[in-house]
C-alpha cells in the first residue's frame, strides 16, 4: 500500500444544540445536545484521517483534552507502522501508563481511544480507496486476527477460533456481496419513540414510518407504567400485529424492577427489552433474561470493553449485542466483540442514532454479514433520521434498510462549515444561542 | 448539628514525582507519579471541606475539570440541605444527565464523584466536631441506610437487612471501641515489594519491616515468572513461615495465565492473589478462584462501583474485598459496598498506598469494624510509607497496625504550603525539576 505519515491532530468539541426539540430524549437521558469529540489526522499527503467520540454535550471537553494528550501516539507516525502492528498501537493508548489509572478500558479516557483509533482506520480505508467495509471484508483471516487484543478474552476465544471463522467466511463472501449491494442491510427507527414525544406525535411518526417502509419501531420506556403502556399500545395499534416493537428503558430500573415491568408491558409482545437495568450488571441481565423468557434481552451501548461484552455472552446474559463504534476502542476492539458474539452466536444490533453512529456502524453490520456472521436473520442496525446532513457521505436508507456506502473512509467526515458553526462554545449555534438568552 | 453554607469550590493538579524513585512501582504501573484532584469547600465559617480523588499523575487535569463541573451542585448548598437527603446529592452528581454519558459511574466522572463526595462528609465530620470513623460509628441505622443507593443492588441487599446488620452492631460497639483504642487495626506493608526494586533492597525492607513490628508484606509479582519466584524466596526467607506473604499482578494476566501463573506461585504459601486479571472480569475471578483454591483471590482498587462489588459476591470470585475511598462515588458507596460485604461476608481488606488513600481508608475499616463486620478476623489494611508528611493529621502506625485518629475530619487536609510547592505544572517541585531537564 502507499504510505502516508500522520504530520498532526486537530481536535474540536462539536455540538448540536438537540435538546431544544427533545430528540434523543429517554427515561435516563434527559436533554442530550448531541455532540462529539472529533479528531482531523493530518498528513504529508492529502488525505485526511477523520473520527469522532459520541458524548451528550456537557464534558466533551474532557474527551477534547484526553484525545489531545493521546495524539502523541499518532503523530509523526507513517500509517503502515500503525497498521503493521495495530494492537501495538491500540496499547500504547490504553495502557498510557499514568492515564491507565483512570480507567482502565472505560470512560473518557476509552472513549478518546475510541475516537483516534477509528481515525486511522478511516485515513487507512481513504488511502486503500475503499469503504471501510469493504476494506475489513477483503482482508486475509490472518491479518485480522493479528489486529486483535487477546488480552483478557482468550479463555472464551483463541485466535485459532478466530481465525477459523474468518476463513470459513472467506470462501462464501461472494453471494452475499451481491445480496448486499442488491438489497442493503436491515434497519430499525428510534425516531418515532423519544422519551419527550406527545402520543400525538408518537401517532403520526408511527404512521410516517410505516408509509417509509420501516417494519421495526423501538419506543422509550421506563416512565410511570401506565404511561408506558399506553404509549406502547399506540405504537403497537400503528405498526400492527407483524412489525415489529422493541422497548427501550435506558438502565432506568434495578434486577428485581427490571423484571416486573419487562412482565408488565408482555401484553405489547415486545421483540427485545433494552438496556432493563445498569450496563455493568452482567449476572443482572442474566437473570432478568432467565425470569422474562420469551421476551428477549438486548444491551451495549454504554457496555464499555470486550471484557464486559464477553462476560454477557459467558453468563447467557443477552440475546441481542449492541454494539457501540466508539464506546470501545475503535474498529480493533469491535472486531474482537464481533468474534465473541460469532462464537456465542449472539446477533450483534449495533447501537446507533448519535451524531455519526449510523455512519459508522453500518460499515460494522456489513463487515459482520460478509465475514463474521454471514446472516442478516434477527440482525437490524438502529437509525435516527437527523444530523445526516452535516456528513459528507451520509447513510442511505431505502425501504428501511441501509444501502452499502461505496465512497472510500468509515463515512465518518464532517463538512468543515458544520465543524466551524457547532463548535463550542465559538461557533454561530452556540454564540448565536448565548446571544439569545442575554 | 450546625450549620454551615458551602460558598465556593477550588481544585488543585497536584502531583508528587514519586517515578524517579520507581515508588509506587509494579507490573502494569511503571512509572506513577503519585496525584490528586485535590479540592477544597470553603464556607461561610472557618471550616473547610477537603477531598481528593488519587491519580498517577497525567489525566489529573480531566478529574480536576471534572470536579470543578460538578462543583455547581455544591456551591451555595448548607452542608444540612446535603445531609438531609444525601442520596439526592449523590445522584445530582453521579446522574448529571449530559456527563453521566462518559461514565456511567466509571472513570473519570466517577472518580471526581468521590473526590467532591468525601469532600462534604470531611466537612461534616468536622462540623460534628469528631473523626469520620466516629461519625459514622455514632449515626444510627436509619441514618446510615438513608445515606445509601439501593439503586442497582436491592436485588442482592435490601434496606431492612442493611438496617438490621446496623442494628445489630450498635448495641455490641463499646467493647470494640476500648479494643481499637488500645490495639489498633491491623495492617500490610507494600513498601518493601515494589517491582522496580533490586533483590537487595526487597531483602533489606524486609529486615526493616520486621524490625518494625509488621507482620505481614506484600510483593509485586507479574514479571518474567522466574523473578518473581526469585524474588518470592527473598521475601519468604526474610518473613519466615508464620508472617504472610500477599502477592499482587496488578492485572497482568489473562485469566488461564492467571491461573497457571498462581499456581506456580503457590509454593511461596502465599495469603492472597490480588488482581490476577482485568478489573472487569467477575467471571474471570470466579473461575481462577475456583481453579486455585486454597490461594484466596483479591481484587477492588480499580472496581469502579457498587454493582460491580455487588457481582464480585454474588459470583463468589473473591475473598478479599479491597474497596477503595476514591475510585467510588465517596463515603456513600463506600457503605454499600461494606454492607454488601457483610450480607456475603467477603472480608474488607482496603486498597491503600496512593497519596492519602492510608488516610482515608482507615477510617473506612474502623467504621466497618465497630458498625458493619464487627471482626478483625483476616482484616489488614495496606500501608506504604511515603507523602504521609504532607498531611495535617497523618496516619499513625504502631507495630504494624492503624491506631485510630481523633481530629476532626476524614484525616486527608494537606498542608498549604505543599499544595503550592506541588501544584502542577506551576509549583516549585515541578517548575525546578523543568529547569533542571533544560
Amino acid at each position: 500500500m502507499t504510505d502516508v505519515r500522520i504530520v498532526s491532530v486537530r481536535v474540536v468539541d462539536l455540538r448540536f444544540p438537540t435538546s431544544r426539540d427533545r430528540i434523543g430524549s429517554d427515561a435516563v437521558n434527559k436533554d442530550p445536545d448531541y455532540s462529539a469529540a472529533y479528531c482531523i489526522l493530518s498528513t504529508d499527503s492529502a488525505i485526511e484521517g477523520h473520527g469522532l467520540t459520541f458524548t451528550l454535550g456537557r464534558g466533551t471537553e474532557l474527551c477534547v483534552k484526553a484525545i489531545e494528550h493521546l495524539a502523541q501516539f499518532a503523530t509523526g507516525r507513517t500509517l503502515r507502522s500503525i497498521t503493521d502492528d495495530f494492537v501495538a498501537f491500540s496499547r500504547q493508548l490504553t495502557d498510557e501508563s499514568q492515564f491507565r489509572w483512570l480507567g482502565p478500558e472505560k470512560g473518557v479516557i476509552h472513549l478518546a481511544c475510541g475516537a483516534l483509533i477509528n481515525a486511522v482506520w478511516d485515513l487507512y480505508a481513504k488511502v486503500e480507496g475503499k469503504p471501510l467495509w469493504r476494506l475489513l471484508a477483503d482482508l486475509s483471516p490472518e491479518t485480522i486476527v493479528s489486529m486483535v487484543d487477546f488480552r483478557y478474552i482468550d479463555d472464551a476465544i483463541t485466535r485459532e477460533e478466530a481465525a477459523t471463522i474468518l476463513s470459513v467466511s472467506q470462501s462464501t463472501m461472494s453471494e452475499r456481496l451481491g445480496h448486499l449491494e442488491a438489497e442493503g442491510y436491515p434497519a430499525y427507527t428510534t425516531s418515532a419513540g423519544w422519551f419527550g414525544f406527545s402520543d400525538e406525535k408518537i401517532r403520526q411518526l408511527c404512521r410516517q414510518g410505516i408509509a417509509d417502509g420501516w417494519t421495526h419501531f423501538k419506543l422509550k420506556v421506563g416512565g410511570v407504567p401506565s404511561d408506558d403502556l399506553r404509549r406502547g399500545r399506540i405504537v403497537r395499534e400503528e405498526i400492527g400485529p407483524h412489525n415489529r416493537l422493541m422497548l427501550d428503558a435506558n438502565q432506568k430500573w434495578g434486577v428485581l424492577e427490571a423484571i416486573e415491568r419487562t412482565r408488565a408491558l408482555g401484553s405489547l409482545d415486545p421483540w427485545w427489552m433494552e438496556e432493563p437495568t445498569s450496563p455493568d450488571d452482567i449476572l443482572g441481565h442474566a437473570r432478568i433474561r432467565r425470569e422474562v423468557m420469551p421476551i428477549r434481552i438486548a444491551t451495549g451501548e454504554h457496555c464499555h470493553n470486550r471484557v464486559m461484552f464477553k462476560q454477557l455472552m459467558q453468563a447467557g446474559a443477552i440475546d441481542v449485542c449492541q454494539i457501540d463504534s466508539c464506546r470501545v476502542a475503535g474498529v480493533n476492539e469491535v472486531l474482537a466483540i464481533l468474534l465473541l458474539a460469532a462464537k456465542f452466536q449472539v446477533p450483534v444490533c449495533p447501537h446507533a442514532g448519535g451524531v455519526g453512529l449510523c455512519e459508522y456502524v453500518q460499515h460494522i453490520a456489513l463487515f459482520d454479514y460478509l465475514r463474521v456472521s454471514t446472516t442478516m436473520q434477527d440482525r437490524v442496525i438502529e437509525y435516527v433520521d437527523h444530523l445526516h446532513e452535516h456528513f459528507l457521505d451520509p447513510v442511505v436508507i431505502r425501504n428501511g434498510r441501509y444501502m452499502p456506502p461505496h465512497k472510500p473512509g468509515y463515512s465518518i467526515e464532517i463538512y468543515q462549515e458544520s465543524l466551524k458553526r457547532y463548535a463550542f462554545p465559538d461557533g454561530d449555534a452556540w454564540s448565536d444561542d448565548h446571544r439569545a438568552m442575554d
